[in-house]
């Protein structure tokens, strides 16, 4: 116990965010010798990955998610905080949470991303983003209440405009929420109405630019768009959406301009990063990107703050091959263990050589049997894919009772087609079909006592 | 096909609920030659009996929810309606949904219960019921919320409100509820915090009776009240809740009056017939009890109404022992089978002798390895009690893929002793600890932009 021989008081590290990048540097920190508060909004890790699932009914919130205490209370070292930071003093080294001050040694952001409309932020409220499980839990309303407003809708028209479900970005996310639908309607639905047949619906995946999963090797974007399309989605490349208003989404494709019908819009297409972007740069004078990240030097620190950290979404990292590291979970994973074990090092006296990230691949879901992966040196899909994926993501399930559920829960799914988590719920759900207004944005305008 | 000589359509009968009475009528008649219509404002079944563990973090809500579609989509004579009846013609023999008019030859009214604060409607925002999923979400958002709020309570009155838990009502609901929060507290969360000792909480349930679960032997009522005495919940029979406000419960104890300061309370105490009931008897001139419950024929036929039913919670049927029967799921899925027998019987000429509730018992979880049962010939308690209590449960959930996620999500927290699904989640949620207002509703008064 060499240790007990100094008096001074552990170094502080003080984490804002538990995603992927707070999460993993808390872990990592483990059994350093320093002191870890890490702070959340929310009080449970998210797997944003599986988020989609949630979305189209397969899997519940609580699969995708452990609570933050629990899989960090054998971290004796760690506490975690259940607030909001709301401002950052570099000079004063703290940060603050209301009238709650937090000192630090080091700070590690780590406040991700939230969607963004390209300053079209009135089309939130008709095409939804999935970030949060409450998004989740919307899409996942505004899916199946769009089947069951067709099942009751006489009139053609409408019925054809309640059963055109659009997605607006061809990511993963994009993909995936668009090869689930298909499923859905086509399959798992299918002997479950009476009035209307299901797999009339329509799904549509559209993309700006000239092909699907961008980040991926050109001749998978052809697989997943041929995959895709023998699931039965539509898929339009090269399409810009100009407008999204009163159930109409409009579209550019060249020069043609096109409308169309739709009830349920969902957005998959661009990020921002989160507002605590805006404060580091505020206070540290800290360079932003376009799309709100942080400028980070090699050792992910913000330049003249060496002792300040940002991780994940919410930094950009151009220091590998000039562009930014994309906003992906590994990307995130890997910065927060990097941060953790530059802090070690330092505190050993020693230096760290710059952050490099390891890309092993890309990998996208695009339904039963069917994925792509692109691991660079490899690059495989439909069935070897799909395995692929399903092992990928319940390896970093992070709590074994998840990974165990969920697996469970895809068996099952895998052998009947069924869908047990296909709840409408929420605060909008609580009205009848026919008084609801549809938007959950009438829910600030008319609030519902439940 | 004898069937197809004669051209009448086919007999209607609609169903309003789908509850345990609802659900069990159309599964019942499946196979009979009649159309069924089931109308429920929600698009899922749920378990009910089940709910204080999604309220507690131990199941999510999927786990005990059935897509009332997907029960029923071999059922070919038998359509789902999403929608609120908002009345019904007895004269003209069809209900309407808004503008949507639906005639029937047989009516089912199964629309249940919902919690009642004898004539005290304003303390519903102090002491939530658990009646839907939306109930169970915020009733585990503040059980979570409060142990944080605790965490960084430091005024150590305060802390000790946000500490103590109080459950008004001893049936079966507040004892599982009791004991569930008990083992969170003096178990499942004890690693979990820093500034806090979460088994310095403190778990009151209260009863106005002499004993808990009044509908049980007395010595049954003893063993429980004794085990869960030593989980540590603190029970206090004959006490009357005469206020609840702002964070303090008012009792009376014979003639002392108490004060308990707490943050969290929980009602599981009175429950009044759904607002059905009140339109049937103004419709048909039935008659209703205190508890808004209709009072029906042996045949749970509405008087001078012989094709209008009442079954489950909204029905009072006190032909067997001049006592209503209990509002209990196997109550109401014998007499949702018994007026489907009826309506088959009668459709052959032949008729049917009153019907007669066969009580098969009662039982009522406490905790892990303790439980009641009193099956009238034989008494269990503890863990045979317990084993018991899972057997049956698992047994009648609808369907099986719950049935395998139940059973293993179980067995996973008997062995770790973990809650997975402890996620504090909602609109009311998403904002800070620090700026909330804690009570839902002040939902109504400042509504959240999620």
């Amino acid at each position: 116990m060499v240790d007990s021989l100094d008096n001074k008081p552990p170094h502080q590290v003080v984490i804002i965010g538990g995603g992927f990048g707070g999460l993993y540097a808390a872990k990592a920190l483990a059994k350093a010798k320093v002191d870890v508060t890490l702070i959340d909004k929310r009080n449970f890790h998210l797997f944003q990955p599986l988020l989609y699932q949630v979305a189209t009914g397969t899997l519940s919130p609580a699969d995708i998610s452990s609570p933050l205490r629990s899989v960090l209370s054998k971290s004796k070292n760690t506490k975690v905080l259940l607030g909001e930071v709301n401002d950052i003093d570099p000079k004063a080294q703290q940060v603050s949470l209301g009238e709650q001050v937090i000192p630090y040694d080091t700070l590690i952001v780590a406040t991700g991303a939230k969607h963004s409309y390209f300053g079209k932020d009135n089309w939130e409220e008709f095409a939804p983003g999935l970030k949060t499980v409450e998004d989740a839990i919307e899409m996942r309303r505004r899916i199946f209440s769009a089947f069951e407003a067709a099942e009751k809708e006489t009139d053609p028209e409408k019925r054809r405009a309640w059963l055109t479900f659009v997605i607006v970005g061809g990511g993963p996310t994009g993909v995936e929420l668009a090869g689930a639908i298909a499923e859905l309607a086509y399959q798992t639905l299918k002997e479950d109405f009476r009035n209307i047949d299901t797999s009339e619906a329509r799904v549509l995946l559209l993309e700006g630019l000239d092909r699907i999963l961008p980040p991926f090797a050109p001749e998978l974007s052809q697989q997943a768009e041929a995959s895709l399309e023998k699931l039965g989605v539509v898929v339009q490349t090269k399409t810009l959406v100009t407008n999204i208003e009163n159930d109409v989404v409009t579209l550019k494709q060249g020069d043609e301009v096109k409308e169309i019908a739709a009830k349920t819009v969902l957005w998959a297409a661009g990020v921002k990063a989160s507002p605590m972007g805006k404060v580091l740069a505020e206070r540290t004078g800290a360079e932003c990107d376009r799309a709100g990240r942080v400028m980070v030097e090699p050792d992910l620190s913000i330049k003249g703050y060496p002792n300040i950290h940002v991780v994940g979404d919410l930094a950009n990292f151009s220091h590998q091959n000039g562009k930014p590291l994309p906003g992906v979970a590994p990307v995130a994973m890997q910065e927060g263990e990097y941060v953790a074990t530059l802090i070690k090092q330092k505190l050993k006296g020693k230096t760290l050589s710059a952050f490099k990230y390891s890309d092993r691949g890309s990998l996208a879901m695009i339904g039963q049997n069917l994925a792509v992966v692109d691991l660079g040196f490899m690059k495989l899909k439909g069935f070897f894919a799909w395995i692929f994926w399903l092992l990928i993501h319940i390896y970093f399930l992070i709590e074994f009772d998840n990974k165990l559920i969920v697996m469970i829960q895809w068996a099952w799914n895998y052998v009947t087609r069924k869908r047990g988590a296909r709840l409408i719920t929420g605060q909008e759900s609580l009205r009848t079909v026919e008084n609801s207004q549809y938007y959950k944005a009438s829910d600030t305008r008319q609030p519902v006592n439940v």
